[in-house]
């Protein structure tokens, strides 16, 4: 699953370049995107909800620079990592060239946000993480 | 009642100032920090609260450019419009000079949230709206 | 010209609805977008260019809320003002819905950067405003 | 070095908490703001410059979640890595408890931005590295 996406004003800083934590906002934009190919929507894990997916963990690595108005292509690779836990890696390149220019990855963890303890994924995201392209 | 505020390179964008909508972000964070000031917090009227006070309309005029590392100082008044609504006005300056780099506006209205419909503004707010500096 | 866009979490707070100054944010990379659809980037109006076109003014009027995972259009109206200024409009409604979310509007100058004094605006721009649809 | 800060409607979502990559966003303003205190800018190093320091790694894990009006405090222990590359460390607390909410990490090399080819940091960063508190 890919996502394109061209780089925008808001996402650049005084360094001429994308702002390093616009990059891991457009990788999240991207696993969205993809969840929604397949039909899921965040919005029954957002607020109040029985079941929230918070991140854990998140890193990045620059590779490139990006500047403003490239038009980037994130590759998303979801991963299942327990009955409670998956990760996503965001490989984005260009759409016109094959180089790397980051390599990112998020962690996942399905808790019940009133105990704040853990919980199994729900079905949706399990079938998500079966998806294989 | 006034708020400073360094200009970071989160706010700047690749033209090398700052981006334009961040600046209404900043004076939205010197209007909670006022709010602060005199007690008040935002935070009971999020979401799924009895009373919301959304932005209804925002504005800004631009009259200097600001860098990155800029010293800034948003002076906002507050000011009653009727009993459902209210408006803030920010006046941008810098620490160090008299200048008017920028003027701001938002207004707010208290509504239900499940109505959708016009409610008194909360005596909090009223109190603060009476603050006259 | 218009351009379509799903809003993302981070577009969205703590209240539960779109950040106010997020959907200005998504006006401007509608801008960005219509101009490139007629061949326009912005990239040389960026730093240390010739001719810069800073935003020196800008507003918005929201009517209905707007949501997580909300998709939205925005319908880009450019209007020239004067040999050195342009606006351009911005009606935000939802791709199934009619109805008027939002409405918005950001005014632009072209300056000479060095001399911070104003210039006539590009012929690229110039032909943008030209485009009537 | 340490940097406070209350949590803004603006670095919220619609999950009700921080969103994760605004809490990068805010090491990296407590990175600026650490600068700052040493009495180092940097804006000798953005766009044009003859050396420039992006960030070619970040990371973060998130352990306790941060809400909308959270105070929070961030210490900021930066290590010299080697002639070319520093990393800097962030543990986000709340200014009122001692537990860790979250702790973060950015890598920095020095380039020359033109040949995009590493040199060696500019002393007023080494010097930065040497302050041990």
């Amino acid at each position: 699953m890919f996502y394109d996406r061209t780089i925008r004003l808001a996402d650049t800083d005084a360094a001429g370049v994308i702002y390093f934590a616009s990059l891991l906002s457009i990788c999240h934009e991207a696993y969205e995107a993809c969840l929604e190919k397949t039909g899921i929507s965040l919005q029954p894990f957002l607020k109040d909800a029985s079941c929230a997916i918070p991140i854990v963990h998140a890193e990045i690595d620059f590779q490139r620079p990006i500047y403003y108005g490239d038009q980037i292509r994130i590759t998303v690779t979801p991963q299942f990592l327990s009955e409670t836990e998956f990760e996503s890696e965001y490989l984005i390149t260009k759409i016109s060239e094959p180089e790397t220019f980051a390599l990112a990855k998020t962690r996942h963890v399905c808790i019940d946000p009133q105990k704040r303890r853990r919980m199994p994924l729900p079905t949706s995201i399990m079938a998500w993480l079966d998806t294989k392209n």
